[in-house]
């Protein structure tokens, strides 16, 4: 085995594409986001792949945007994730399967008791990305004027995250003892109801099921505020990251893991993975062509209100098919709007498809070019303490997906950096992250 | 294709046998409740034995038993229906997937996603068992002193069932058009968000779910009171019902339907399905003598509470091995009651071998003897007005699944009362039942 520090990744699927338009690029499944026959054939292709895990994005609404921008988003429709990835789970054998699941729309009773069910259909695949939401559309079909104020979302959350993790440890591993010739089934001295009585919650009884295959479904989070960070630096295990520049990568993880080292964790039991928007040519301007190419189906409509936050000034009044004019100083997060000024520059952009590049990818993370190209980048933020993997997001599907595994992979296998087979038979097991031990037990 | 009236039949899985001891039983899958590839076998035995749909209960709590009877209970790990189901789509091609859902502990957005999900991964199998929960412990997981009020809690689950219902409709049949070429995902001319006030819930928006492929998952309910069987005969399609005795099934199967027709739907389309616990034997006496081998296992401790309930007296300070003594006019269910008085006294039955029956398989409606035997008695209950088919409970698996597959089935195809294979793609159209018009069109 090789001694480099190895890359792991994660497939970030929004349920496909987080590309706005990916489903109308050529020979694209245009229905990617909803036929389970293709989720099938992704989360096949992503295991043959050796990817960890399938990341599930979840909205309990419609995205809050414009009609003019709704009518275009294929998220309008997508499969529910507790729902889709049970399925899958049925049809793999070793991807991790990660749901979102939000702490301000779920009762932690249903949270605890799905991911254990999950958990246990998948043999120790599950992981449960905790987020606290902010959609105010969310909010409103759940019968709140509007959304929790962000601090009390996040004291919910964690509240939350300890009532579902007591449920989870209700039995104790060897609790299950289905005795036939006794006739005793559980052992009753090892179950711990958690009679939990907080500000948000009130949980008296165990749960249904017994204790996950991983002990805890893995920790995922995705925290960008200071509440954010420190909270997914205490309890999350995988965390993704929207870092778009390396330096700002290294900050990030330096960051998150001397928060998780200061709490008294292990700073190796956090792992860190940026999203990352990948696209391969068989040359540099190949890949620049297709991205060009995606974002050139973007409907400028779609992208300036992003653009307009962007940049701190309406951009809707900007010449359409004109260069960025200079741009008076404001508030706007400066190192976001830099680069895209930058960019505008650079590649002679117009605001049109300034808008359209906005729209299409939200100006993540992006590695175009060829794979020799990518897996250097990889290796850059890997070894530079940028990242201990990435999240991967896929232009269009099934192509984008296929070139990855059937081309970057053998490339990083070559290099030493990515793993030949799985190293273990559970998500935790392929992370090399710890099963928790029941809080209940000494 | 015959003529006669067809025999239906659901599995009610529990979420593997009703009886407390099936797991004890010889050579039975100790396991069954909490072994996913179990289930799966179980899923493609009874789809190759051509069953309409699997239906799991479900509770959100422990089962409200003494410790005695729990420790004793498989019934104390067992993997959420929601959860189970999606799996077991993945691999299976017809059989209906119907899970229970409580309309007290779930907010309509998220049963709406889910069973929404679940019928476009499985391309129209989805069924919800609609339940309004009354143990306690449930309440109490989620942040309840008690249990909802009777009459409360069929008032939410009304308009529970009216939100969902709007909800599957947000969206019209052809509403998503996938134009890649004008870029055009959603005719939102075709949504409908339901912007829902009522008594117990807000919802605004839209399902972010396309219309079910069946427009609505079937509904399924088990109403025994009268606002049980009001709130079944009016949205119900399929009745779980629980009658023991050919004339109360009757009874039942009277009511309902003409509930039905008075409140103006077609009677047909509500179906009733008893539960119907079976042992197939080569003789009758093998039938018996297997049941009372499952029922030996049965701690008298299990079923003492319910017997006493069920006689109306405190049976335990009656001798355990003595015949049970005359009991006293009392205030319980005069027909239960008498029943259990006859069979003590027909089969000789110890108060013990009483509260081990009762214990066992709750005292529901039993069919036991030879496949000729069983297969009469159904075609009886079928052609007298007592039902539309069963929902088959299964005294141990995978045998008790085996035999009913391999030998009552055939049995049941050469007298011409069920199917040799299914008739449609959905659950629905399995049943007989029409796919329900979107509520926002003419």
């Amino acid at each position: 085995m090789s001694t480099k520090k190895q890359l792991h990744f994660g497939a970030f699927m929004r349920p496909a594409s987080i590309h706005s338009c990916s489903w109308r690029y050529p020979d694209a499944f245009s229905d990617a986001n909803f036929n389970f026959k293709h989720h099938i054939r992704f989360a096949q292709t992503l295991e043959k792949g050796l990817f960890d895990a399938i990341f599930m994005a979840d909205h309990v609404s419609l995205l809050n945007m414009p009609d003019e921008a709704l009518k275009r988003s294929a998220t309008v429709v997508s499969l529910e994730p507790l729902t889709l990835l049970p399925a899958l789970a049925a049809v793999t054998e070793h991807i991790g399967l990660i749901a979102t699941a939000s702490t301000t729309y779920n009762q932690p009773y249903h949270i605890a008791r799905k991911f254990a069910s999950l958990d246990h259909i998948s043999e120790g695949r599950a992981g449960w990305n905790v987020v606290t939401s902010s959609n105010p559309l969310e909010a409103l079909n759940f019968g709140l004027p509007e959304a929790v104020e962000h601090d009390e979302r996040y004291k919910r959350g964690r509240e939350c995250y300890e009532v579902v993790t007591k449920l989870w440890d209700s039995w104790e591993d060897d609790a299950i003892l289905r005795n036939t010739e006794t006739g005793i089934f559980a052992d009753l001295d090892k179950l711990h109801p958690p009679k939990h009585k907080g500000e948000f919650y009130a949980v008296e009884g165990a749960l249904n099921v017994a204790r996950p295959v991983q002990g805890w479904p893995l920790i995922v989070q995705a925290g960008a505020s200071e509440a954010g960070r420190q909270f997914a630096s205490e309890v999350a295990e995988m965390v993704f990251s929207a870092a778009s520049t390396l330096s700002t990568a290294q900050e990030y993880y330096a960051d998150i893991k001397s928060r998780a080292k200061a709490y008294g964790r292990n700073p190796d039991h956090l792992k860190v993975f940026p999203g990352c928007f990948v696209i391969i040519g068989d040359t540099l301007e190949e890949a620049k062509n297709k991205k060009r190419q995606l974002d050139s189906m973007v409907d400028p409509s779609t992208g300036m209100g992003s653009l307009s936050i962007l940049l701190g000034c309406d951009a809707s009044k900007f010449d359409l098919d004109g260069p960025l004019p200079e741009i008076p100083e404001t508030n706007a997060v400066k190192s976001g709007r830099q680069k895209l000024v930058d960019m505008a520059k650079e590649d002679n952009m117009t605001v049109r498809e300034l808008a359209q590049y906005v729209g299409g990818s939200y100006g993540c993370l992006e590695m175009l070019g060829t794979v020799s190209m990518i897996a250097d980048q990889m290796e850059e933020w890997l070894n530079s303490n940028a990242c201990d993997g990435f999240n991967i997001m896929f232009p269009y599907l099934p192509q984008g997906i296929d070139d990855f595994v059937d081309k970057l992979v053998p490339e990083l296998q070559r290099r030493g950096v990515y793993r030949t087979s799985y190293e273990g038979n559970t998500l935790r097991e392929n992370l090399g992250l710890p099963r928790p031990k029941n809080q209940y037990c000494d």
